[in-house]
């Protein structure tokens, strides 16, 4: 496959963060395949035109479907709003394209499933944006525990906390409707539990407490008018993992201060890891068991020696950002259209973690720890 | 009260912590009364009587009962394994001296409260060992919390986290014994429960999830034979406070690493608190609403100007030492006792923690919420 | 101007680097104009080849003249080894060129000035690849310094330290052919050399300690046959700025550990910066004269509200990468190419650097200060 | 030695520190002899008379050379202003006691030496207030230099910086007199340069650039008169060390924002070592040549296996504050006149540690490299 047709669907925060990473792929791996910007849709044809113009597609259409139809296109991407991902996913599958969805994959875990299943059917390959375990540090980290390095995992503590709805008098948006999802434990929740699945693998029950700080927020900016809010700001929950640890976890967007708390820290009987986003180009780590005047946790900064930091940069010290990690994402995800390895996470894995989510919601209101299905 | 006799029984860690702080509570603190160490006990007499040559204790005995019948003694300190406070305790308040315990109070809630009320009964002053606490940046955070400079409070998170217990070939000891209470959510999790409580109040509902890592210990160092543990390792909590947010709390001694992790974030509407333990000299605080390109957590390093640091130093950036907390929990209760202001936590705060780890400890083994009585 | 034409010159480090943010640049900054990829140059012309391939160039050449003799190029970029600058800079400057350099721009201040003069004479724009000082944090620093909130500057600590050349069997490389320039003070004292004009202004006299720690290496990976090395390791400096303060200065490539330690302190009479690139989306500030409780360093988290980050994110906590800096320094280089303001540093900057790099040398051989010309 | 009776000039900041040590010394280190607090000194006799009773000392007087009198004092410690140390200090050497004297030892280098040889010449015991040394992170890490752990040592960077005189309407006091001593570069400069001769021995050269930041002052608090400040408020030093390496040195109270800067970094062909008291339980560790994928700088947190740390604590993450280093300041000097080994620094150290302060001044005059005499 010498070069691999891209169409993106939506042009907000994500949409630039996915054309950003395709544009950079082929020239930072140089062994992933060409990469074609074939065509950029936005239900404002304007914002698409603009778009095409600024990340160089060669095509812009207020339509999305025209993209399904274009057969220069092998992947879609699907950035927008959550409660339009599965019309526009479905259709993209069974069009044939190979699909790299943004998170969470859905509003629901039965819609999720729906999807995952519509692309195992047609065939298409899939990719979740869980961008974060994308960065080398998680690599490292990952590979740490899997080869026993922390002995025996004896529990993990994850956080994704920010504060971007902390404000009371935020206006109400798309991520704060309950049509498309139950709230932050969707939002960034889905991140920190998808993290703790990419290092310890699946979660088997779950306990929660789920709360809406905010209980109206005004219409619009400015406005007198209140909505209420019915999706919750809060979530905390207490998790059991089918390797046998337990573990905690907290997503919460009114964390005033915060504005990228994505933390986690796992300890097992022969060493600990401790990292968190605000600092995401290190990693520390505890080994159990040298000499004791020395022992502590090591800063490791992460540099050529921790792949694939080296196709961004040859010197170390010289840190990746998050556009970097986006770019990894998309061009792990060319490789496996190409042929390559499996990247993901891919549908079913996003299937996974909403369902957690969904249980843990569901714990929430029983008020009782229950089975991850 | 110009001079207050001092008694001490046990000459362990918290023995010698003890010794130091009543030693030097009078130098530092000028307006408390003087202190004269009047004797001190330990079931080991010579071991009793090397401590009273080194802390300069004016006499010793194999028998802590002979405390209790030396009329120059007012205050008694209680370092004894936990199961042995309720009796020492109970017959000191009996005898009219004031109780200075440490923490966990008791093995139990009943027991704890059994001590409160004899307490209360004799009308002797009591204090436990929180010495955490006295730290004047909590007294800072407790301020800020309290005068409603977070705004509303919607979160907590604490964690108490040490790695003493992690290797599991550590021998069985007192702190193992079932029989002296429920494990690591007593020996540390009392710590941050009560923290917690000190920040912001009572909580009212608890799930939590609790359970023993290391199943079998050696039964001396060493030793082949292996005895079964039946106290918990790690213990995870979820809670709901009066005040009417949620938070978490860990209690865990295998995290592999940690030394001090006793740590807590308390978010509200308008700023956060952050602080840990292996850095007590600080406190990191964030208050929304400044000038947006300069808002960020302060690094608040305690000084002159927190209470009551220049008791230790009048100049900036000296630090406080462990001991230094323990003199300033001494110094309080000689305060207290000298008919100053109450100090506290006090055995009724200690029964009310206890109470929260019992209920969670309960709440565990049901696998439900349960409401702290 | 709609589109610029862009040619490199160099495809090792820097080279990917500069292809890399002439290609993100236009899609990060979209009132930039559009950047056409025209032509690469390598002595070795397969290289050069793949590499154009890669990054998306349209032609490449074994011989970098040729690149001048393209009227579809605008600006060239130059990223061969230090020595090679000179004719190269020259040669695109006659031909019309607008010239964007690596640092150091030459082996010695003269060189650098012959390049600035013939620039200039030939009214083309160049920049200078001091990349990390188009960090938004380090745009916020100078600008808290220039418009006085800090009071007057009392004092300045710069360090730009790493350990590359820390191992004595490193073998021998242009970096340390002292026809190539002095050594570290002009690789990494050149960057902290230009910080701190960036935010404090000119120096006027130096001192120096320069020395050279590896007396010798191997004259390639392995080899028996050590070089003499003439070049410097460590060179540690003082210096008076015009403004009136004094400031330390100390480039240091043996500094084992340390992988990117470029960080600076300036203190004024009413606050302080302290910054690391090592964590190089952060900036410390402390102000003067608040609530003397509150006092503190405030990490400042670099976001949307400190330009040009919002470029690359609209949320905050998202954090930049090395290659975000270079693309600032390539979209502002544009941006200057197509009228607008100006971006600098260029070469005359660079030449000043170049003057504070050599009195430094001389200080260090005369141990005597020296007037900086 | 049974017993060692003490005495005590000067009831201020260090006056406080050494009655704090003192008292506390025996019963954290029980293996020397007790002390009796004998005799407290202070020009003002009622405040001396309050202080013994504070403190516990038996005696007290307005005329310190009561103190010589009195056979039952062994060590008299002196903590006045630095231009009274010298009469003091001489007279109880003579007196036949050990002299115990805060830092810096005199005015000038040449007074410190007439201490020190009236000293020697005495037979008595002497000790100098270099109380950060003593914390057991910078016993482990001279240790580990002198141990060859870090290979050749290639540089030291030391800093000590405050901001007690940052603020230009901060009264003149004796701290500011010249008569003094030169400032800052003898305040806090000599903290320091001890702390580098005690890591890496002592110095060979130097050249310095001294200045005075706040050029008057008001003559009281609230004084509309103004007096003339003739000390220095920075002081940046390069140095050469006697072992072949260089480093530099900066002493600055006018560095806003900074409680207890007092910081060093250390590299050597094998590794590298970073302290700052701002955190002072901490020693960062990096070894070359380990995994590469786990390189990075350890944080070890001192403890029980940091001696003497044990002694005031037997558990692990306890930390020490500033007393703390007193007292085990107080307790060599005490195992010493009883006998022990060496405590140190003397006044011999302490006047070649004048030495290095005094070439710095005398370097920062004639603007050029001096020998350190």
């Amino acid at each position: 496959m010498a070069e691999i047709g891209y169409g993106l669907i939506g042009t907000g925060f994500m949409g630039r963060a996915h054309a950003y990473a395709y544009r950079a792929a082929p020239a930072v791996f140089p062994d992933i395949p060409r990469v074609r910007l074939r065509g950029v849709a936005d239900a404002d044809a304007a914002a698409a035109a603009r778009f095409a113009t600024q990340y160089g597609f060669e095509t812009s259409t207020g339509d999305w479907r025209r993209l399904l139809d274009d057969p220069a296109i092998h992947i879609i991407s699907v950035t927008t709003p959550n409660i339009l991902h599965k019309d526009m996913a479905i259709a993209a599958a069974r069009a044939g394209k190979h699909v790299h969805c943004e998170k969470p994959l859905a509003p629901s875990a039965g819609e999720a499933r729906e999807m995952m299943e519509t692309a195992e059917t047609a065939g298409v390959r899939t990719q979740v944006g869980y961008n974060y375990i994308k960065n080398p540090a998680l690599k490292l980290a990952r590979e740490m525990i899997a080869g026993g390095e922390l002995g025996e995992i004896t529990g993990f503590r994850g956080i994704h906390a920010e504060d971007y709805m902390a404000n009371p008098d935020g206006p109400f948006s798309w991520r704060l409707d309950a049509s498309g999802g139950p709230g932050v434990i969707a939002d960034l929740g889905s991140h920190i539990i998808g993290m703790a699945r990419f290092l310890l693998g699946p979660m088997t029950e779950v306990a929660a407490d789920v709360e809406t700080i905010v209980k109206s927020r005004p219409k619009a900016p400015g406005s007198a008018e209140r909505v209420k809010v019915e999706v919750d700001d809060i979530a905390r929950m207490m998790l059991r993992f089918a390797r046998g640890c337990g573990g905690t976890i907290e997503a919460n967007w009114v964390a005033t201060g915060r504005k990228m708390q994505l933390d986690f820290e796992v300890y097992g009987s022969k060493g600990g890891l401790v990292f968190t986003q605000e600092r995401f180009n290190e990693l520390h780590l505890y080994r159990a068991g040298g000499t004791p005047r020395e022992l502590g946790f090591t800063r490791i900064e992460i540099g050529p020696q921790h792949p694939p930091y080296v196709n961004f940069c040859v010197a170390a010290g010289h840190q990746l950002g998050f556009n970097d990690l986006k770019t990894i994402e998309a061009a792990e995800f060319l490789g496996e259209v190409a042929g390559g390895p499996r990247s993901g996470p891919d549908f079913r894995e996003a299937w996974e973690i909403q369902k957690v989510v969904e249980t843990a919601v569901n714990a929430g209101r029983a008020r009782q720890w229950l089975k991850i299905p």
